[in-house]
């Protein structure tokens, strides 16, 4: 079954005081917030982001999956490494969340996704997006 | 292989407009922000935390796996129903939301959960908790 | 100089774990959720909402205030009072945030605001809104 | 009246998605989460943070005054810039939002500090603090 995989995007961040909560680390919510700006600074390199609000085309997030691997902290510096995959008429972001510094994992998070259209309806991964997937 | 469950607990809430994002319906990390919510009225109902502060136990999230079935805008009216279950020293929380007018389910979210002690080590699910947990 | 100015419309809330933060209090941006979703709750109940939407008028904070005069912690009950004044063609909200168990105030915001219409112009406050505000 | 100011400190970000509300530019409340990271960066560029632990001191916001110029968009990048400022026992943190493209102001946000000591109670601007104020 041959897999569509695109190149892996990274994304940069540095944990914000606010993102912390009253255990002191970052709350769980929130690595869904860097995960989704992940994605947001993905489509903006790809160019897509014009292309899709003019087709009328939203991505809508059908699926996440989060595993917490350690504690994520003020300050901290994370990579959020993201490649996307096609499967089916789904969209998945795998993405890999790491402390730059210690190179350790703190989170992976998978994401499906679903392309609707501007009657709301599911619709094909757009023909701008499947150009930056490949065979492996 | 008995699985101890606890009763189902209910927590309402109505959407807020500041929870909704630029499509215009509830973003995808809000959501981990209600089931969040739904545990801590949880503890309370279940008279617990003061004694996980007293306890110096705190629980810590491992996993969350959120599945969006419909998408949720202003005013909607949710209930949250929770269960726990006991999965060798793992804490599991089956959250089932639901649109109360509709009667439609919104989303289903199982949070995986571990209780860390004051020098942060992985501890036994408190006994103070296990007794809601009943088998089946 | 007359001041229009309408009744108080009440919106109640529970503080949620979330919102606080690292030193176990409501975060400081939070108060400002809170007043905005007394202002969603408040046009809701004039019946405002689907008729800006219809007049393509949004309504635009350009000013807030906040005195914060109490911590505020979790499950704290509060209650958001709410009382709108025309000022020229601005619209200004007096928010008074008291905890409903001790009757002490935590919180006075005061959030200006304009209405803009289709071209993102400041606009007149929609006279469908203006029979709510009346001579003192 | 002699008045202690620091120099200006700067702040740099880029708007995020999830930060954007349902009228597609930064809520509101938002711009409080950049002017406390303005904050927690400039205490960790005066090395303060471990210094303010160890004292058991803890700053807390007593009013925060925001005034809205321009509407603020995903990926826009700004940068915050923040002077602190001595009034009796209050801190004062001037924030001046800047759009770093169109070098136009976005926002303008005073914060009004005090420092509470391990009782709670309000003390004096810490001597570690004070040394980065100078007569103007």
């Amino acid at each position: 079954m041959p897999h569509n995989k695109s190149k892996i995007y990274t994304y940069y961040l540095t944990v914000r005081g606010y993102e912390l909560d009253s255990y002191g680390h970052v709350n769980n919510a929130v690595y869904l917030n860097y995960t989704e700006q992940a994605r947001w600074e993905l489509f903006r390199e790809l160019g897509l982001l014009d292309r899709l609000i003019a087709d009328n085309n939203k991505i809508v997030i059908v699926e996440n999956h989060v595993k917490y691997i350690r504690q994520v902290r003020l300050f901290d510096k994370l990579i959020v490494e993201t490649q996307m995959e096609r499967s089916a008429h789904f969209l998945l972001f795998h993405h890999h969340l790491m402390n730059t510094e210690t190179k350790k994992t703190v989170a992976k998070v998978t994401a499906k996704s679903v392309f609707i259209d501007e009657q709301n309806k599911p619709c094909d991964i757009p023909a701008s997006l499947m150009e930056f997937l490949r065979e492996e």
